[in-house]
């Protein structure tokens, strides 16, 4: 009877110089724990990127004073995604370094109390320019008002004129929104408000104003095109926006099945009962994830897990199209 | 010089019979790690109670299905906060709640696909009826048609509407919503769209519209309104957008100092990165956090750690009035 | 069908001013998460002590250091556990204590470099004197090297002599140690060489000889007396020394069913696939824990949930007697 | 002032097909968070082996049945390593893979008490099969009645004599302790008793007697041979028996600065106050770390972050010869 469970033995990874992550990961696939989940990772977006869907990222963390913005403009020029929901935050990092701003390598061992005499903001072992950051809130807010008309707005409009700013305040960055308005790539921000994109907005006449269920509607109607993918990069309001499109499909009537390929890289176990660390098992019973979808869930800094993840699909990708890449006509 | 290091022994806790919540945490002050953290955030709740302040609570995880909130609605009633932001799930919960419905004590190991097939949801050990939520995702659709003008709404104004009507169908029950209606406590959501609240207001005409930035000026007003207290349990959104009040209304160039009292259950370390897991001491660096504020963070499920530190408070200030309660003049 | 699930619902706690950590347990079986395990962690404790068993304690993480040596003596002064399984350093630690020496409240944002000068020893939030750690080193070296015969000694026999010293030296102060050799209560130290225990006896003669494999045998021969209840706070080696008790016996062809009580406080999740991790579901494939055991594990750091839970059975056990406290012969 | 703190911008990592894990590394040097860690440790890794030291690998978690097996193969071989501290569970899995048999792939979704009915043993996500253990049991035990002398016997001459019997029983397949043997390397188990290791030689006449202070006292003398770089695969026994080698040394009135090079790959985060999560910094207090030691601890699963370190250090020390690889002459 234990033949039934001992089917398949491990395959220790053999080490080799010269390496590339699309070899680590294969190797890694035969091994266990976490380290076979990020192979999975791996294994699940680059075949997916076979099948004619339509891939969603969440994007939370704060992934773009991390480091991560060029891998996310290189997901959104190979079109390994197609849709974006994000912190405001991560967009707003993102539109300051593309305007040729900076992020700096910092350390958590350091008095913050000086740095709040200096204006140094810190993101765990990363510092930034308070006054920068305070120029910027402004420089938003005047283009704002100087831009909008006078209705609401779904943050994906709101953000698509953002990233059209971007491009052309751009002296050859690339960044998230920026790569995202030239590639048709729709990004919402289902709490814009919360962030200094929402701080940069405060205190303006006429104030602008966001039309949060028009992105409901909007990313719902995006979800039922065809089958979906869902990455996330953090759980968050990015990965239950995107989670809820399949429900809220289901209570308008449409027929949805839950999403058919499902990846995260979140560092939350899901032992505290919270949305971000929960399991793609858990959502399968809403109805949000296909029971048969191919998913795995990776608990690892995203910071480890995006690039090394995102560099072996790169490779396996080399070379070949993918079907059916979705275009939008909002 | 090593005295200058060593001058406050740890004071090992004895337990006794009958022991109170409060003088476990008294015991665990001398103790050390997330204990003596924990304790710290009781007697930094306490204290400051008696000071001349605004108590801004952020919210999230999945705690109305955890069973916290008839401690929420104590804290609200006993007004040791004056502000709440949330995520849209636990307000959505605390509606189903006090209109009746129930959670239900589950498990983690089930198989999740039969739990859809019989329409049970299930979060973490917390099981839910599907259906029962899609009555009501409709339900606040139609009520939301039928109660709203057609005009943006903050969703303070929108979730007092909500809280009015959770009130008139509750038959006994007090949820955060009912309760923070009848005490004048307002409740913010600044990801309302991404919520089962989001979900049952998608598809309906005329489009409700949120004034999201309204919220941002609001929150920053009311934080300018005293010295402040933050509270948060559980990262997210809803503690970015009460962090974020200090950073508005200095961009706003309000002299503000950061706030003075912060205390946080978050079950995140600080070593992603992120938001969620951030230390006050990293606010202090933003300015968000006063560089001498009473500020602990413990790092714990929020379902341990706010009820005993809640249990204490209540010990603590049995019989004594707080000085300058916050009223608000929407 | 849904009615299968969902049979039992949540029962939000209610808190109230004056609340015992007893009442406050009972409060949170209602609940969910972590809170629920908490509680189910004092049941099973409180009434597994009507059970005719043997209660065998792991005890990893700096516990005493952290202030939890008189929570130790008081679980083995009222005979709540029987055995104990200690890293070297906790035992080390207590025997300082009781001999009157201290820790000290501190901090973790602290320059280390500066405490080195000052030979201060820090435990994340806790300073110690690192010169009275040399001296006590010293002292348990020399100790031994006056009292033990030539032979392998196990662990058990030298702690119980320790603990004799332990006591001889105390003004008042009880430990684990002390304690224990007062109560009878057996305490084995699995890596007793990883630990200042180890260290004060290195570069002596003659050498001290540990008979480990006497400390395995024991330990199963204890394990085969009686039904078992484990109790893990912490993981590491004397978690896996306990549990793996029942797999001795089976290799010694004793019929045991594995550990029927179970619970642990350890703030390791299972994803890292680590014993300390590890959930009692796995260990039930092992054998390690009976199949139909009552058992939970609580995600939490111990200085929180092993006082609280062990003042709520201390409550729930006043002027109960224990049946069947075992007597060891050795 | 502020150009005191924001001195390198962060240099955002651009991704490329075809990429190796050592390009990875270099690139996330310039990022943040854990992702920079995990590049600083690669870095610190491969420049330390052209010092003149001696590196101590210590080694917790179920890293063989994760399939790391070979990883530590190549280190040995390779010399990126000169002493092992090892958990006995590691050794007794590699000895079983190195004497043919298998782990298996498998899932944490499983009924564990049917896989008991099956005799298969459960480590979170693999599988094994507990028959093949207890065979295995009574074979170390029968061999060790057999090879060795009616004498005490450190773990490393211990594992030396096992490390041969595993090189013979060997049908090609290398393992930590046959490739240790024949590369000279010490291996050593603090907690040798708590393992299969030791339940194979429970009940076993004579009886194996273990001379824990002889290993304590030899890794302090290898410790004083050069200074000193350590690396921690998981922290608990394995990691402290390593670090303590430093205040061995200094009890023995040894002159030692601490150890110079440090990495460490451990999940566990800091603020639970144990050895395990303690970072380097708090090491430096106990003059266990240097306090100018070039040292750098990585939040993460070891499966994950060892193996692409371990691939980028392999790349980057190619043709690459390391001076003063240290001998041990016991």
């Amino acid at each position: 009877m234990k033949r039934k469970y001992l089917t398949h033995p491990t395959r220790p990874i053999e080490l080799k110089a010269g390496m590339t992550c699309d070899k680590l990961l294969e190797g890694l696939e035969g091994c266990s724990f976490q380290a076979r989940s990020l192979a999975q990772a791996a294994r699940i977006w680059a075949e997916a990127l076979d099948d004619d869907i339509v891939i969603m990222l969440g994007l939370a963390g704060a992934m773009v004073p991390a480091g991560m913005r060029k891998v996310l403009v290189t997901l959104i020029e190979r079109r390994f995604i197609d849709v974006i929901a994000s912190t405001g935050a991560n967009l707003y990092h993102d539109f300051y370094e593309t305007a040729g701003s900076f992020h700096y390598l910092g350390t958590p061992n350091v008095d913050d109390a000086k740095l709040r005499e200096d204006m140094v903001d810190r993101i765990y072992d990363t510092f930034a320019d308070e006054e920068g950051f305070q120029g910027l809130d402004k420089k938003i807010g005047t283009w704002a008002t100087k831009t909008l008309e006078d209705r609401p707005y779904t943050t994906r409009e709101f953000l698509y004129l953002l990233g059209k700013e971007a491009n052309r305040l751009s002296k050859g960055e690339q960044g998230i929104l920026s790569a995202a308005y030239r590639k048709g790539v729709p990004v919402y921000c289902p709490a814009i408000g919360d962030s200094s994109i929402g701080i940069g907005l405060a205190g303006r006449s006429p104030r602008v104003i966001f039309d949060m269920i028009g992105d409901v509607e909007e990313t719902a109607d995006i979800a039922a095109m065809k089958r979906t993918m869902v990455i996330y990069v953090g759980g968050g309001t990015p990965k239950n926006f995107i989670q809820q499109t399949e429900v809220t499909n289901q209570v308008l009537g449409r027929h949805v099945d839950g999403h058919r390929y499902a990846i995260q890289f979140v560092a939350d176990p899901p032992q505290w009962g919270g949305l971000s660390g929960c399991t793609f098992d858990e959502a399968v019973s809403w109805g949000k994830i296909a029971a048969n979808a191919k998913q795995v869930g990776v608990l690892c800094d995203a910071t480890i897990a995006l690039p090394i993840v995102a560099a072996a699909v790169l490779t396996r990708r080399k070379g070949k199209k993918r079907p059916g890449i979705p275009k939008f006509s909002f």
